[in-house]
Order: structure tokens, then C-alpha cells, then sequence
């Protein structure tokens, strides 16, 4: 009665190095901090299952990496930085023991690099897949943060960084694609989130593309009652992407995993926009415009045929309606 | 493409309705929110898996409610008060489609009644059992969360209500044990977080009982550096756990599911716990002293002797120490 639990053990291994001064060592019910003068708190959930949202044979350092990443986009399409975050996992019998070894790896990488750390948590088992919550806690000045339902008509359409590029990795690292750079399956297992970007006052809205852009660029219009139209040669494509072909745009637009910024700019904002994205060196590409009328996206064909698409993007429920 | 996925269908359904002012609708990247002036936030995740932590038949408001419960009661060992929370649910393809109606109506009875909101979450699919994962966020006066490394040499080991009727009620759901009142199932089911009890400046440590008294009891011990010596006649125990007699004294001291509180209580402090207690109707019982001596809880038996038992508690990783 006086051995740790397997369990106590697994945490102080894995999890406690990388736990700040506010989680009181994971050794308590509940981390304690005082929140950042001044600020709002910009907090968030995702949720990863294997199988799912990463292949099992993925490596766990970036499995890791991009369970964090995802919930860091999250707070760059709010315009917040991050402060630290909590994480549930519930562990299949199967999985090797070494396993979190390289998981708790890739958490320290980017933690560091991104400046926050572990809050608390909790582990269990599971019978099913591996399944890794993570919530993120982040600050904004108070009435910055950026929202979804900004858009007006007029306004640019525009992107960071290139689109398609992860869900064309899935496509190489499940053999439907190749890909001989390793670029595209680089950005499917490690998205970059773009935050630093001084966005409060510049653009009207701001979501992250983690569904697919049509359907995030939908949820834009939906949230700001508006219609939007973006042509299909201007959406910025890496060089990998280019090389996998037209009979790729589909998947590209639709396809998700990307963590790109979609932003609604007003004319008048552009410069500040392009000024911003030089000075972090985040590329931004204006690839349409948002119009008045019933909430819609138009993908205009190079040849200027609305485009057509069997799904809009990724849903967990296709088969569901409810 | 204008068509709103199932996905986002099932959360304006089944979650919307328990979003707060912060949640922004569930229609944006992120909940924003200013912290309350001047606090400290306490925050902690925990995870239920179906299987695990509950039963598949369990009735989905229950699972909702304790899914609530079982965070709430480490806001109660922090000493805390409720403000939110965020939730990931994943959901195998054979859940019934109405079994989240039940969910969320479970939901909204408790976050009304303890005072809380939901501020996010994430929905996804697995092809495993499903899990549910939450994080609460309350928050405290600065400097006065409770601890489990503040216990000393004399104090009381102290619990409130009743031990091991959590372990007996699955017993019960289970088949090896009969209830006829059904109070040891509802404990399982729906346990009580101890909420509201003034604690600050009366207690030097606490933790809640989750995975069973005798496990729990050494994280305070070995957290505070103390040996603590209980003695088993003194446990409470409800009505219906004593009938089940003497042969399930080890299930309840080392069963869990309890979310009771553990306190370590000086005895000048006595007094003031007990009113406390009366304040809020919750009873509160003197089971043991910590000692000084290395990390180790003894348990002793009616005629005296020293009680072991095959484990002290729940472990997620019985076989697989690390």
C-alpha cells in the first residue's frame, strides 16, 4: 500500500517534465494560475483519434506536435497567444510502451517553441483507438479577438500559406499519391499555425481551413450572412501540390488538415494586411470576394464554370443527418 | 455546398443550447471571456470512457451528469468555485443517434444547478468505445486553493459523507451485489461533488476520493511527506453498504468512484470544519491521524490488526508498470 500506481508512475514520467509552475507538478486535483492582467482568456478543445485525425503508423512525436498545432491554430484564427494547455488520453491496451516516449518528445519541442506549457490532464485506458484531447487556454486584448461573423460584402477572400497540401499527404502516406519530396506528408503530420500575425484591426473575420476551405470558407459566409466567391487558379498551391495534377483540386479545396488562416479583408485593409504578413513571414493570397446574398461559396473553374464538388469538406457524421 | 454538414447539425442540436455568453454560439474558433477580477483560476481535465468509467447501458443523462460531477469534485478539493467548461466527445458509429439527447439534457440540469456553462469542445468519431472528455475551469481567492502537500504529523484524517458506495452501486449494475433501495447504483451513477464547504484556513490538505480512499489517502501522504494510520469501524458507510457486510470492507476503502472529500485537519481546526459542515448539511466524519514516517497508509481492523489488501486503489495500467 505504499507502491505508486503504474499510472502515477506513466504520469511522472511522461507528462511532469512537461508541466509549468501553475500545475503545481501534476500532483494536485487542479493546476492554480492568476490569469494575465488585463486580458480576455481565448479558450479551446480538439479532440485526435487515431485512425481518424492521424494514421496509427504516424510517428508520436508528431502526433504530438500536431495535437498541439491544431489547438494553436485555433487561437491564431482568434488572434490570442497561447498560455498553456490540459490533455486527456485514453490508451488502448496495444499501443507499445515507448509509445508516449516520443509523444512527450514532440510535446516539449513545441511548447518551447511556442511558449505555453502542460496544465494538468488525465489518463486513462481504453478498449478502442487512441484518442488525445487538448484543450488550450490563450489571452487577447479584451475586444480583439477575431470572430467569424465579421465578413462584409466587399471584402477580400483571402489565405495563408498553400491549401491542399495535407490532405495531399494523407493521399501519399496512404498510397493514392506520390510524392517524392515528403513535403506534402511533412504538412499532413506537422501543420505550421500561424499565429503572430498582427490581424486585430486589419481583417473582419478570421477562421482556421481544418475542415477543407470551402466548408471552413462556408462556415465565414453562414456566420456573416454573406455569399462568397473564390476562383480555383488563384488558391495558392506548393510546388508538390502543383506536381500531383488537376485531377488533384478537388481533394485540395475540400480535402482539410491545412491549419491556414482564412481571412475577410476589407480593400482598405490590404496593405496593413501585406505589411503584417511581411513581418512575419507568413505569405498571404487573395483568392476571392465576398457578395451579398444567401450564404454560399462559388468556386469559379479556370474556364469560369462554377465548380461542383460531391462534399464541401470533412464531417465526422456523413452518414448521420440528425 | 451551402448545405450545413451533419457535424455542425449534432452541435447546434445537442450543445448550442448549453452554451454560454463566452462560447460566442459554439460558432467561432474559440470561447472568449474575462476572467473574474482579482482570482486565481483553477483548472483540471478529466476523461470518461464507456466501459471504463461507466457502463454502455448507464443512462446517458447520468453519464453526462457524472462526466460534470466527477470535475466538479476537483474543483471541490481545490476549494474552487465553477465557471465553465469545454468538452470532447468521440463517438462510435453504433451509439444510437438519440443517445445525446439524454446527454445533454443531463447536462443542462447540472450546469444549472452548480452554475456553470460550456465554453467549447470538439466532435469526432472513433471506431472504439466512446470517450468524453472535459475541462473545467473555476477559480478561487488568490493563494487559498487547497493542496495536497499541506498535511501534518497530528492531524485528522477526515471524509465527507459515506465510502464505498460508488464501488458496491457497480457491483451492484454488475450482478455481484443486491441493492433493493437502488442507493448504491445512484451513487455510481450520480455522484455528489462536494461543493461549498469553507474550507480555506481550516483544512491543510485535501484531495477528492476517486480512485478509491486508501489509494487517494496516499497521494496526500506522499505529497506531504506523512504516513497516515486510518481505522476501518470508523469509515462512514451508508445504510445499504453495511448491509452488504463485512466481505466488501476492502471493495470500499479501495473501490473508488466516492468523490468525497479527503481532508487533513489540524485539531484546532476541528471546530471550525464542523461548522462548516453544518453550514452546508454535508457531513464530515474523523477516520485517522497522519503520522511522521515514510509515505504509507495503514489500515487497521476492528480487533486491531493491520488490514491489506491486493491493490489500493484503481489503476488504468494494472499490468503494465513503467
Amino acid at each position: 500500500m505504499t507502491e505508486p500506481a503504474a499510472e502515477f508512475a506513466f504520469i511522472a514520467r511522461h507528462f511532469r517534465p512537461l508541466a509549468g509552475p501553475a500545475a503545481l507538478g501534476l500532483s494536485d486535483d487542479a493546476a492554480v494560475f492568476l490569469p494575465p492582467a488585463g486580458r480576455e482568456l481565448v479558450v479551446c478543445a480538439d479532440a485526435m483519434v487515431s485512425g481518424v485525425h492521424f494514421l496509427p503508423t504516424d510517428p508520436p512525436d508528431t502526433v504530438a506536435r500536431k495535437l498541439l498545432r491544431v489547438n494553436l491554430s485555433d487561437l491564431a484564427a482568434m488572434g490570442a497567444e497561447p498560455l498553456g494547455y490540459l490533455m486527456t488520453v485514453s490508451v488502448p491496451p496495444d499501443l507499445p510502451p515507448d509509445w508516449f516516449e516520443g509523444f512527450g518528445a514532440g510535446l516539449a519541442i513545441d511548447q518551447a517553441g511556442f511558449g505555453l506549457s502542460l496544465l494538468g490532464g488525465d489518463t486513462t485506458s481504453t478498449a478502442g483507438p487512441l484518442v488525445l484531447s487538448l484543450t488550450i487556454i490563450g489571452h487577447v486584448a479584451p475586444g480583439t479577438a477575431l470572430r467569424r461573423n465579421g465578413a462584409r460584402a466587399g471584402d477580400g477572400v483571402w489565405v495563408t500559406g498553400t491549401i491542399g497540401d495535407g490532405a495531399l499527404g494523407l493521399a501519399c502516406l496512404t498510397g493514392g499519391l506520390t510524392d517524392r519530396t515528403g513535403h506534402l506528408a511533412g504538412r499532413y503530420r506537422l501543420p505550421q499555425p500561424r499565429l503572430g500575425l498582427k490581424l486585430a484591426g486589419v481583417v473582419h473575420a478570421a477562421i482556421d481551413v481544418s475542415d477543407g476551405l470551402v466548408q471552413d470558407l462556408g462556415h465565414l459566409c453562414r456566420e456573416s450572412g454573406l455569399a462568397a466567391r473564390i476562383e480555383a487558379a488563384l488558391v495558392p498551391a506548393s510546388d508538390a501540390a502543383r506536381l500531383a495534377g488537376p485531377d488533384w483540386l478537388e481533394r485540395r479545396l475540400t480535402g482539410g488538415d491545412d491549419y491556414e488562416l482564412l481571412l475577410a479583408v476589407p480593400p482598405v485593409a490590404e496593405a496593413a494586411l501585406l505589411a503584417a504578413a511581411r513581418a512575419t513571414g507568413i505569405p498571404v493570397t487573395r483568392i476571392g470576394v465576398f457578395e451579398a446574398g444567401p450564404h454560399a461559396v462559388h468556386v469559379l473553374a479556370p474556364d469560369g464554370a462554377d465548380l461542383v464538388f460531391d462534399r464541401p469538406g470533412w464531417s465526422h457524421f456523413p452518414d448521420r443527418p440528425r
